[in-house]
């Protein structure tokens, strides 16, 4: 079986060229994070991906997590690998310092968690969920309960959780159920969650569960949903464990997927109540996971950058190892065989892609946080939300596509369990449901960020993308001349996407939702292929400029001509999907599906 | 869990449009074939894959197979199952009667065999296999193997395997490197093979395996390998079953899907060598395995129809049932969101596509073994030929993404696997690898079937969806008119994409295999468009003609326009990734990747 190895080269590129790194590092606070750091960091981070979370990646997927009476065992190795990821700081990295993390640039810990989800997915979504509940505390928690919770948290030796969903809800939270009675300094919180990712498990000793919940005659739908910290073990006021609270793992999923990641049935309150601390207000607890749910969506979409590096390592291995049949290329091995190109070149190019998207994101994000100028912070805040649920919808969505293509590669070894391929189609088919569906991810971007403001930062950013389109192709390079027309064809393609759900967002709510998806895979697809372009315009200089990393270079420049022919070249037909389609897909009566 | 109903109306409907039922059933030898017993057997039939086969789908799923010590034993219920499918006449019905079989048109048997795939596809590879095994027993074996084997064959008491792969050659049968050594009237076989479906069992008494070696001082290649038949146990001249043969079945695979279909590594020669009997001539093994391997290559077409068929009607039932959030359609279910429909129909637009290109194969099929006139027999086989890697090819790879949308539709239950939507994705992955990968299929389409013969077939066909394209578009109907644009502008891409393939395949034999797998999707989605426009053109009819059954009449009108809207859309984007994609694929060196 390959072995994952971290594409450094790839992701200084993409960090440096997209990202913005140098300048992320000038901003306020980040005057330590030097390139070279940074690079030292990647380079530890990749060791450890490779050493200890990528060899039991597969074995955890085959043995999975198992529960017994409430006790969940982790699958082998995995309390072993965890306790050296906190003792080595990994854990704790992407948090802010005064909690005890590093307070690296989102860009800098972007790259390294691409890592743990590349390595070992079911792995990284410990450390996810416990650095959001860490985001909700710090930002809605009030002194003691940070003080309490975090640094033991960051530190890794307690995670944390989120709990959202119930049974009857789903992704509906206005529909949640579960109760907390005030008592004394505390609440006491009861009921059923579900799909609670690392709910219940060995490898540290306390978790901190995050839970929505109602108080007594709170306001109906989302306005009467509060947060709680409920902990598994009571924390002395001397931050020693105590008592067992009254809350229970009542079952994990028998999942497709990520099975070393246990996903829990919590029941809460099955005694006298589970003892609960209220974050921040009263029914504002949809809020503040809002909060976290951003970053998480982000870190969702780069688990589709992850497990699509993964999937694209492994196949490219068998297909430059295995011999089979005479290829039409000269090569050897089936990696000769035009259509095995195709195929990974395909998984190539879309995952550059989406790499440069979501640190693209991140590099915005830390402009958003750290900005000197007011207005530049604002400007990348609203790039931040308006692409957040492009990065978790459009990186999610094509992780399928490139997972089912890494199979087909292996032909029929492809279908045997033992190959591992088959395992990354099982762990991404989770990213684009959990966080938000690609549905509600699509419904995000039509309306809170694109019809609520009158697509205001939708088209500032196109005529950025139209403004770097025509350097690129009007440019004296033949190379980069090329990738002129399809990008301006993506962009007039997105712009009257645009205009169509601008116009009927509001009469055609209806007709606008039908066509979300298509336009979300529109986005993706035409901002993703605008990156690309200026990573190939960056290698071009590059070349010119003498580097001697010819094959990367030349290599960078041919896939970004490969995404324009290949991905960009879908864009005219969702264009017409969006503005022609929703009509009939509401033409059928319930009854008549 | 949704049980599944075979969709009769739909089906009967797409026969008699599409696939032609009444002109196949004026056939010669096809008299006693009529309407009413048409419709009676796709009604027990839909009994037996409703009531038997279905319920057994899950659980058989869960358990699997199981080998111990070369000993394979089915999952529960399945031998029950096997007994009563040939007891009852379905495993022999599609059978040519000289064996026991009904002679029944490949048009019926094709709508009867998808309902075994939606229902139960670990089950139904059994017969697949068997009655693979009986064609090419049939075409190519002597009297005596015929007159030993067929007979039990078709009853359903032995059942057939197809023994090609080998380890070390995977796809490429030239490197077949199994050995055949005469001794008196028959060959001691000895050898490797792996994947064999159903390569060992306890449902039936014994198992004829269909074998390619090499005798002593064959050519090398393809021409060098002849075809033996190793039953599992002997036969002796009276019927009976004799001694062990030497094979023995040495593990099944762990695999993603499938789980209640063993697919066995099988050991020949072992010892003295397996006794195995010559079918037909030396060295024209291939040959032989290929008359069988186009059948086998649309009933794996057929299992994307049956599979995407379940899948729909899956996530279609949860649709309807479940209550979550408030829709904007006003259903109160979450079919009212947009999206949840636009993906159900999605889903029903490319199924009911898919069924009518795997229909019309089938009546063409007919129509080539029995009709009247030669020339009529000739045309007819020329289109099937062309068609059935398109069958096999689009229809399978529909089959991915439309089992991941059921799972989609389905949220964070999906990935649980109890809801029984994750089986689909996962049985459905095989299908585009096994019986030729798609890369193979698209090869054989761009190769033997259109650059061959120059384009002949390709552009008559070409030529008369034009001409149906007129007529339906220029008619004096509203919404047939609305359908004439989009498959004009698909034939038009198809058109394109032709040209330029038999512009370069001879010169550029790379260039034209990187383009293969686009121009295969091309292929399906513009004639699957044009059998959904005739659909829609038949249905308006009968409405015209005041047929009473409105609400399916209208809802096929609604999905052809939905087809043309989302799917007809992907055509131009796909004629220019054929056109100009080429070149991209190829730019890069292997150690570029």
């Amino acid at each position: 079986m390959s072995t994952y190895q971290a594409p450094l080269r790839e992701m200084l590129f993409t960090m440096k060229e997209i990202g913005g790194l140098d300048a992320v590092c000038a901003l306020p606070g980040h005057e330590e994070t030097t390139p070279d750091l940074v690079e030292a960091i990647l380079e530890e981070a990749g060791k450890f991906a490779a050493g200890v979370l990528d060899p039991i990646n597969y074995p955890g997927d085959q043995q999975g997590a198992r529960w017994q009476a409430g006790v969940v065992t982790a699958a082998d190795g995995f309390r072993q690998a965890y306790a050296s990821f906190c003792e080595t700081g990994w854990n704790a990295m992407p948090a802010r310092t005064e909690f005890g993390g590093q307070g690296l640039p989102t860009l800098v810990s972007t790259a390294v968690l691409e890592m743990w989800k590349s390595a070992n997915m079911a792995f990284s979504l410990c450390q996810m969920l416990t650095l959001g509940a860490v985001e909700a505390i710090a930002h809605h928690g009030s002194a003691v309960l940070k003080q309490r919770f975090l640094p033991k948290m960051v530190a890794g030796e307690w995670t944390g959780t989120m709990n959202l969903t119930e049974p009857q809800a789903g992704s509906d939270l206005s529909a949640v159920r579960s109760r907390a009675v005030p008592e004394g300094d505390h609440y006491r919180v009861s009921g059923t969650k579900i799909f609670i990712t690392w709910g219940e498990h060995d490898l540290a000793e306390n978790i901190v569960h995050l839970v929505l919940a109602r108080l007594p005659e709170a306001p109906a739908g989302v306005k009467g949903i509060s947060l709680f910290v409920c902990p598994k073990f009571l924390v002395n006021d001397d931050g020693s464990l105590g008592a067992r609270n009254d809350l229970v793992c009542a079952s994990i999923e028998h999942k497709l997927g990520i099975h070393a990641s246990p996903t829990a049935v919590m029941s809460f309150g099955e005694g006298p109540g589970a003892i609960g601390y209220l974050v921040g207000e009263p029914h504002k607890g949809l809020g503040y996971m809002f909060t976290m749910m951003n970053h998480a969506r982000l870190n969702v979409g780069l688990e589709g950058v992850g497990i699509s590096e993964r999937a694209y390592q492994h196949a490219r291995a068998y297909a430059l190892d295995r011999v089979q049949g005479r290829t039409l290329t000269g090569s050897k091995t089936i990696i000769g065989h035009p259509d095995v190109r195709r195929m990974l070149l395909d998984m190539k190019a879309r995952t550059e892609a989406m790499r440069a998207l979501a640190y693209y994101a991140a590099g915005q994000m830390d402009r958003a946080h750290a900005h000197a100028d007011a207005d530049a912070r604002a400007r990348s805040q609203a790039l931040v939300e308006l692409l957040t649920p492009v990065v978790k919808g459009w990186c999610t969505e094509n992780a399928l596509g490139i997972a089912s293509d890494g199979v087909q590669v292996h032909g029929g070894m492809g279908f045997v369990e033992e190959t591992g391929a088959a395992q990354y189609l099982r762990d991404a088919r989770i990213t684009t449901i959990y966080e938000g569906t690609t549905g509600i991810q699509a419904n995000d971007l039509i309306g809170r960020k694109l019809a609520r403001e009158g697509g205001v930062t939708m088209r500032a950013l196109i005529a950025q993308m139209r403004s770097d389109a025509d350097r690129i192709g009007d440019g004296p390079d033949a190379q980069l001349v090329a990738l002129g027309q399809p990008l301006r064809g993506g962009l007039q393609a997105l712009a009257d996407a645009v205009d169509w759900l601008l116009a009927v967002s509001a009469s055609q709510p209806a007709q606008a939702a039908a066509s979300a998806v298509p336009f979300l895979q529109l986005t993706g697809t035409v901002v993703g292929g605008w990156l690309m372009a200026r990573s190939a315009e960056a290698a071009v200089a590059q070349l010119s400029a003498g580097s001697a990393d010819t094959d990367f270079l030349s290599a960078k420049v041919a896939t970004v001509r490969h995404y324009m022919a290949h991905v960009m070249a879908e864009a005219g037909g969702l264009r017409d999907i969006v503005t022609a389609g929703a009509a009939t897909t509401l033409a059928l009566a319930d009854h008549q599906f």
